[in-house]
């Protein structure tokens, strides 16, 4: 286990109705809010109402800026820097999903700094304040809840970027698994996918001595493959939702990862890939992540025997122990099926003859690597999208 | 699952030398420091000498308050608080284990209250401030440095009693697993019992739907088992104690039981039996839980053979269900034995013929029941007890 600091003062309310006290909660940290939200489903669900109403109650005074698309883009967080800065805005309030949370990142972080906020997401500066942030969720899937974290969209330069700091974590986040209740079935099936990816992410590491956290990764996944075939079966089970709900928030809030790190090379890879094609990111996931495992298992088979055993029930070929992988990958290449998430690159709108110019993107253009579990340079990430072609 | 909020702003600094910055961060909140520590196994280890380095470093000026006993009394925490207000010290450092926290606990709520502290204890007045603690931990165990709890002994009224408010978490704990390579067998293992306790008593609750939670209990527990046998083939594996130190943390740190509530009876018997023996409280939890689960198993049979299947790999009997339980609690017990912990009353130095007057001090003589898994009266308890001779 490596050394490590944990910190995490995010604050979760979990549960029916809990939406309710948005207003209070706000009204902590200030009484002019920026509301963000996405395409405007919140209007029609009547979340967007409940919201406003509670915020009123506290005498909150309003500013609004919806909008927000998945893969959410620079663009409108230029515009939401500048409603900030000109209204002299104490808090941003998101309600929505991963992008929402994403961009309202990317402007509480912007807001402090003189130059163009791309330069934070292209690695040119640091950050160490941001304005604050509430959140109502009402899609768990990217984590961003409680993270850390922040992925924004370049259109104009064909950009995906993550960037993370750990002013960013939000101050409270509201989450009410009855808000998922009528997500689309491929909405909840891509938010799956990314809240296991995120602890996949963090599980393939080339750390050894992590026999805990290893255990809290392997609990969280159980859960989230049982409890997506629950869904699967019944949408409006509150239960199978409230489950995933906070799975979603786990896999993504450090708590398991202290002293291990991660891997990200497939999150790397896909922000590629869903910059090209806007596929969903738990879409793309599917497709990568599976061809990653193809290529990178044999670094540390027990790992991935361990993986399979433990957290898809495999039993164990003593015989033959790449058997016990080989029958893994074919069970997660299911679970996805199951999920109706595409499992190669070939089932969405991507041009095979992209490959090589992605994988120079992911790679900076060769001068960077990807990955910690097995470090990729750009001949490694091609020879993953291929696989996944 | 049931609503809940969580919160937890305790900054964790694990790892080798993590001591060296506890000046630094004490300086965050003042430059007086109230040093609490117990019976001086702090200066023999050199412990006492690098945390008052580290602090004078800082300019911080120092006030000591060493003599904190097991099971921590009600008096020194009175010197403490006197020594608070006399000097205006605005920070605790408490260095050692659970009861040395506990007691800087204690001194920091007190601090704030105009009566005497034990009324606190005695649940006669709340609290919602605390003078802010931090920690070096020095014994894997209570779990107090990170949760908001404390249990302090009155001895005039042989009463040990628990309080616990959200205020009271430390603001940091400083974790270095190398400081727990000295500590005597005896205190290793009732560290390890105690923490498994606290897993347990959150894991055998009556709330229904809790998928994650059961699991990172049984993740917990699985590695808590694992790595207390690789201790005790070599007590100085750093790996095996850096996964018992951040066990104990995890165990308690209300992590893993959001939306579910704890049990808590065993706790409450058995701060009866160490408030007229003076065990300690491991050993007085190895030795009340095994009689706890055979007095409630009944209660919902099938919550015991998922612990015993998941978390000590007992292989069910579906002929006969009742098997697989009654073979847990055998391994159960041989575990605890494996730990040289007793797990009878008749083992250490207790009166059998106390057993009504314990079981009337547990049950407030009447007034209340414990326990949520199964609801215990004052006869249920008097039973357990009977069960544990």
């Amino acid at each position: 286990m490596n050394n490590f600091v944990f910190e995490n003062k995010t604050r979760v309310i979990f549960g029916k109705d809990s939406e309710k006290s948005v207003g209070s909660e706000t009204l902590k940290y200030s009484n002019k809010v920026l509301l963000h939200y996405g395409g405007g489903s919140i209007k029609k669900t009547g979340l967007y109402d409940r919201v406003v109403k509670s915020l009123k109650e506290e005498n909150i005074e309003i500013f609004e800026l919806g909008g927000v698309l998945p893969n959410p883009r620079v663009d409108l967080v230029r515009e939401g820097i500048e409603l900030c800065r000109k209204e002299d805005i104490g808090f941003i309030l998101a309600v929505g999903g991963g992008s929402v949370i994403d961009s309202a990142k990317a402007i509480g972080i912007g807001y402090f700094y003189d130059g163009d906020v791309w330069d934070i997401y292209d690695y040119k500066v640091s950050v160490d304040k941001m304005l604050p942030l509430g959140v109502v969720l009402t899609i768990p899937a990217a984590g961003s809840e409680t993270s850390p974290g922040s992925v924004i969209t370049n259109v104009d330069k064909e950009l995906k970027r993550g960037f993370g700091a750990l002013c960013m974590r939000p101050v409270f986040s509201i989450l009410n698994p009855e808000l998922t209740f009528t997500l689309p079935d491929y909405q909840t099936a891509c938010g799956i996918s990314d809240m296991f990816a995120h602890v996949m992410e963090r599980y393939f590491v080339p750390t050894k001595n992590v026999d805990l956290t290893d255990r809290l990764c392997e609990a969280t996944m159980k859960t989230i493959i049982n409890q997506a075939y629950n869904i699967l079966k019944n949408p409006m089970d509150y239960n199978a939702r409230a489950e995933i709900m906070y799975c979603g928030t786990v896999a993504h809030n450090d708590s398991l990862d202290p002293g291990r790190g991660g891997d990200w090379a497939s999150h790397e890879m896909e922000h590629e890939v869903s910059a090209v094609t806007d596929v969903a990111h738990g879409a793309g996931l599917s497709i990568i992540f599976p061809a990653w495992i193809k290529y990178v298992y044999k670094e540390n088979m027990d790992k991935f025997i361990q993986f399979f055993t433990r957290v898809f029930n495999i039993e164990q070929d003593f015989e033959n122990p790449e058997n016990t992988v080989l029958r893994g990958i074919s069970t997660l290449e299911s679970f996805y099926k199951d999920l109706k998430l595409p499992i190669r690159l070939s089932e969405i709108d991507f041009d095979s003859s992209r490959v090589d110019e992605l994988a120079k993107k992911a790679s900076f253009d060769s001068s960077r690597t990807l990955g910690a579990f097995k470090v990729l340079n750009k001949d490694d990430i091609k020879e993953i999208y291929k696989l996944a072609l």
